[in-house]
């Protein structure tokens, strides 16, 4: 295929991914929250007759405004968060831009002459120095597109969620659809967007580079480092702040005063609905962008010195694009089964619905990447791993792909198994509670356990598969394929916050029980697909590291990394600790923020007479404060850990010790990260399933205050900050150190490894 | 020092040790528990009058029949569980066995000719078979070993907690003396036979082997697997059985009946206290024993390929020997600090005198160690380490040692920190209690994954320190040295278990509550203790799997495990997967049988007319079948995860493989195993601080039974399988996988990796 289609096809696909998702947003638009539109227009009164029955609390002017008000109230709460977020983010990319620059600068004392390149013999490079300039403006183009991802998820999720609650009123299928296409908006504005700042980035950047790619592709590394710095602050500071105030409010609201969840008289109830926005949607969506932006890089450099980027194939050389600009075509097919090929009818439509949306992402994309494939590619290339040369066919490339495409479809239907309520896995958790919270704990502690076997596995043979066939890059095309149907699957994750906070809507404008139950079964499934969600970001994080890594060891020159080395064999015994200490900090985090919410909870209701009785309103703004600062000031220490650790191993101990922390961090995050966020959304759903009494067993169990659910209620409790802080916030810290350590590469290949020098 | 003294010292030191415990023994029977003899003769009577007031329940002759009457079911419970594991054990034994025979006959084709040797150039060995027949011969002798030690301890303790509990009627002091000196006898009797029963296996082995060291030693690491595997199913059997009891019985008792700990109407009330001995004591007897016989023989197995072998010298060769040798003259001496040096005069004089044992300990043996290094190496030699040749001197081995005993120290220090309720960690966590159980799991978690670092930092540094100065052999020395005072570690963890019982034996004789504070106390530090146990058990099982990763590495002729490989790496990343897989088993084991457990104790409650009133007698049997059947059942398939994933793996992927599974298990299964244990025991230690209630602070959150206390129970009962089955088996799972593969290496080398060779 000729270079000047690839360079057209690529922004093609990236602008039709945006209009794709403006199609959604319009879609969504058309739901009214404003009670001045004549509500006709809304089409709901026909629908609301063909129910039946006339509900409680469907008195439609005055529920839409009360609506209307409490999406106001929460996109208000997320985006004042956010902004104050954004400014201490501001803070530190100018202070760490600084400190890229200043290091990589340093490798070449800050001169502007030329050197001789490594891998085109004979040539001669732009200078290090360029390196340290364009490594930094990259790093800050990722850090922006992070930080505008994680704000338009933020954006459209506090747009759709009321809309969701109004469309629940004529059936849970209308409702689905209203949360998924807002899904689908964030999902494609996101790959889209990450796909185009790229492209871009790659044209510009070339217009100083001209043929040395090798120059290139390095420096363009510090867009995934920019991406993933910004994914951390997010995770960490959105996952402490949404947890401290679903925490307390829970602890408060549902244990002592025995209200129900969200209940409008609970003054934590609109920092919960925030947390819904800023954690699981900001946070995700930096998070996954993170992802996609590394992996592409570690593809993009890995090819630069193959090849492909000797040789200047551009068509070749832009394989990883191309990849990513098949998914977006392949996740629209996609998204129209679940809005307009199938209409959900009852409740329990909605979970098979979700998971046919993986099958037929991952069926198509298949089929599309062998196509996309076989024209993009010449049928025969070489690539250098680690100072070797390997000769790899295109159909090799394919099966990489393909690989991991494959193996994100079987982490993502182990994930459904151990934790939706429809299995035995849950199910034995919610009956354990028979026994009260300790047994309930315990096994949902091994249910999370468990979990890991399969997606360890299903990695493992991607891993022996693609590196055996096309080395490191077979790794990094791995990620990319796992993460090319990412606007499907961010679709999927991000409906679930949506449906959670339509709920929480239901039940703060007094909405009937009808319309939460539907919003429930929504949500039941979210947190199964949050949980998929977070099994794919947790995958790819493992495949992307490790192609970082790969790409970190040719950067440094590096060999061999033998475990037989104590370097590195302490490197890889620290490395395994990190998760542990991160954890750590986070868990902390979220308890020492939960307990100062719910003293500031239980203050309000014993000093502001009538809360309870539901005559007086409760001090929102206090609670939204609690969080805010709790999650600001708390996600430093953690967030200081990983920045730090990869600077500091890498000056002192150089880079083999840097090496076996890298390693050592991903083969022991991987699997805490998987367990803590399965063990999470199991607890969840087993409280769930409790609450929602679907079938006898369940009915055994409940009802919501009996005894069990009680015991349910705890687990669930437990698990907020496993599954939404410390969990999903690991798989960024191994990605962040392996992109942090191949940016700084060089640096630590000059001059890194100053203890050991000393003796 | 000449070959002949070392031949004389080791049995020596061997027999001085047995001498010891024997004379402790004699001193813990002089506490008469019969009531036909004369109470006089006891000597309490003068120091009953001493108390100054009557207590209740102190009626001599009733209390102490009753006494003996529990002990004795206590006592024939134990024995008939252990007697029937051993029973399936014995059947693995001899199965077992046989497979090693197989597979090392094998290697040579069954063949009877001598082979070259691989290390002692030029020179004849004897063959393949030689090593298939001696090793299966150590590895019954190991087994047998370890299962004796195992069982004595049970014996030592069951005989001395009733003593205990009678004692303690005279104070805190004299009931911590006869529950320390029955620790003392488990330490030295285990580290004596241990040592003796290897001395005489080298000089038996080398009747043949005559100067085919090489050989000789090779068989002698079946010695470390037959402890190793004894080892795992009675950590696993055991923490099973008594994690089923205890929290079967807490969950009706405490939480539901709302009757007191060991309450003699709570029909699991038995079976808890058995559980603690055949658990507790048995296991974890084992257990330290297979980490000694594998240090030992993995120090051995590369000394006689090192110039010590070579050149046989002998004082050299058998330098290991002598440091255990050392060890145990060194624990006699710090055992008299706490028996005879110091009195115990009240509750808060007992953490610090046990705390002292491990400072006394480490500090006369690192000058002892010193003396021994000089006189019995010579100043200079040669190490073979993977190929390479490293020269050392006498000094560069003393400071392996020695880093090892420190760390020891250190991670000692740092459990006792995180798990005694005398600092903030576990006051934090207690705190956490006024909000809930959700809290306190939370707090719990986080303060285990936290409670990892300074132990990893301290494996981490002794690992680089001992490897740098001596490679593989380093480590191994810097295992013994952390193993050396095992004696006094295994005394202050074994009266852990006593004085529970004690407590148990107290409660259920209707002593009054005073008795029951005072064993109380010494329980409180008992579960610090325990912690501490545990953690020595870990950070040693991390230095003895990395000596014998090493030796497996040479053994298997492994130049380099480079992570780049991809062979390697899934190896590394399925390791690590394997602790959670294995805690998964064995937490849901526990989960299971308690359940169990519970039907039983609630059916007895509801259908034994009068048991709640005391008048009728609950059905003790039934629940201690309960649990033997649980635990007996359970154990085996994790059992089967451990011993047949390094045969599948070597045998189907080769010893690349195989090395990055050790390597990834070992990183992994320590975080886990640290922070299992600690939290466990945090949160044991949080619940009996409210209990105690012994500050202002420790008040406020109590008394038993208040919301805080209930929050503190449900923690407590988590942290049980935790604590005693799933993370202490750990160290066993990443040590067993280590010894196994070396032990199977030449098979794996000649004919493994099986599916690789396919294509």
């Amino acid at each position: 295929m000729s270079g000047t289609i690839t360079l057209v096809l690529v922004p093609a696909a990236a602008i039709a991914g945006i209009g794709f998702a403006l199609v959604q947003w319009f879609l969504v638009s058309r739901v009214k929250v404003s009670t001045d539109s004549s509500e006709e227009g809304n089409g709901f009164a026909a629908s609301l007759v063909d129910e039946g029955e006339e509900e409680e609390g469907l008195d439609r002017a005055s529920v839409i405004s009360k609506c209307a008000e409490i999406q106001n109230a929460i996109s208000v709460g997320a985006t004042s968060f956010l902004f104050t977020e954004y400014k201490y983010l501001g803070i530190f990319m100018v202070f760490f831009g600084f400190v890229i620059f200043l290091f990589l600068g340093s490798v070449g004392g800050f001169s502007k002459d030329s050197e001789p390149c490594t891998y085109s013999k004979g040539k001669l490079c732009k200078p290090a120095m360029a390196n340290a300039i364009f490594s930094t403006t990259a790093f800050l183009l990722g850090a922006l597109t992070s930080v505008f991802s994680g704000f338009l998820g933020m954006k459209i999720a506090t747009y759709a969620n009321a809309r969701t609650t109004l469309e629940a009123r004529k059936g849970v299928g209308k409702a689905f659809v209203t949360a998924f296409r807002s899904g689908a908006v964030m999902g494609f504005l996101l790959t889209a967007n990450g796909l185009l700042v790229l492209y871009i980035c790659i044209i510009l950047f070339g217009l100083y580079y001209e043929d040395d790619w090798e120059g290139l592709y390095e420096s363009i590394t510090g867009y995934g480092l920019g991406g993933s710095s910004m994914a951390l602050f997010g995770r960490v500071g959105g996952g402490i702040y949404t947890k401290a105030a679903d925490v307390g409010a829970d602890l408060v609201g549902k244990v002592e005063q025995n209200i129900p969840e969200d209940d409008p008289r609970n003054p934590a109830v609109i920092a919960d609905n925030v947390g819904d926005n800023v954690g699981d949607i900001a946070g995700m969506g930096s998070d996954l962008f993170g992802s996609y932006a590394e992996s592409s890089c570690a593809a993009l450099f890995i090819a630069s010195i193959s090849s492909f980027g000797i040789q200047h194939d551009l068509s070749a050389m832009l394989y990883p694009l191309l990849i990513s600009s098949t998914g977006i075509i392949v996740c629209m097919v996609t998204t129209l089964f679940a809005t307009d090929f199938f209409v959900i009818k009852t409740e329990t439509d909605v979970q098979p619905s979700l998971k046919r949306q993986l099958l037929i992402s991952t069926v198509l994309m298949t089929v599309a990447i062998a196509i996309v494939s076989f024209v993009a590619l010449p049928s025969s290339s070489t690539l250098f791993n680690f100072g070797n040369e390997k000769h790899v066919k295109n159909w090799y490339l394919f099966f990489c792909v393909a690989s991991g495409l494959w193996a994100g479809l079987a982490i993502g239907y182990t994930t459904e198994y151990y934790t939706s309520n429809a299995y035995s896995p849950v199910r034995e958790v919610a009956d354990s509670c028979r026994t009260g919270a300790a047994t309930n704990i315990i096994f949902g502690l091994a249910l999370g356990y468990k979990s890991v076997i399969i997606p360890i596995f299903a990695i493992a043979v991607t891993i022996y598969v693609s590196f055996s066939l096309a080395g490191i890059y077979g790794i990094s095309l791995a990620a990319l394929g796992m993460l090319s149907t990412m606007a499907t699957c961010l679709a999927i994750d991000a409906y679930g916050p949506v449906s959670d906070n339509a709920g929480g809507i239901a039940e703060m404008a007094g909405m009937g029980h009808k319309i939460r139950e539907r919003t429930d079964a929504l949500d039941a499934a979210g947190n199964t697909t949050a949980a998929i969600g977070k099994g794919f970001a947790i995958g790819s994080a493992a495949l992307v590291s490790l192609a970082l890594f790969g790409a970190f060891v040719s950067r440094a020159g590096i060999i061999s990394v033998d475990v037989l080395s104590p370097k590195v064999f302490i490197g890889l015994l620290v490395g395994a600790m990190l998760p542990y200490w991160f954890s750590a900090m986070t868990m902390k985090s979220v308890g020492k923020a939960a307990l100062k919410m719910v003293e500031e909870v239980r203050r309000q209701f014993n000093t502001i007479p009538g809360l309870m009785a539901g005559t007086s309103k409760p001090d929102y703004a206090a609670c939204v404060k609690i969080s805010t600062d709790a999650s600001l000031k708390e996600m430093i220490p953690p967030g200081a850990l990983v920045i730090l650790t990869p600077l500091i191993v890498g000056t002192f101990f150089g880079v083999y010790t840097l090496a076996g922390v890298l390693a050592g961090s991903l083969v022991s995050g991987v699997q805490v990260a998987i367990s803590a966020s399965n063990t999470g959304g199991a607890w969840d759903n087993a409280k769930k399933y409790i609450e929602a009494g679907a079938c006898d067993h369940a009915k055994s169990l409940g009802p919501k205050g009996s005894d069990p659910h009680r015991a349910a209620v705890i687990g669930d409790t437990v698990g907020d900050p496993l599954k939404d802080t410390s969990g999903p916030s690991l798989n960024i810290l191994i990605k962040l150190m392996a992109v942090e350590s191949l940016v700084f590469a060089p640096f630590f290949a000059a001059h890194g490894g100053l203890l050991f020098k000393l003796h």
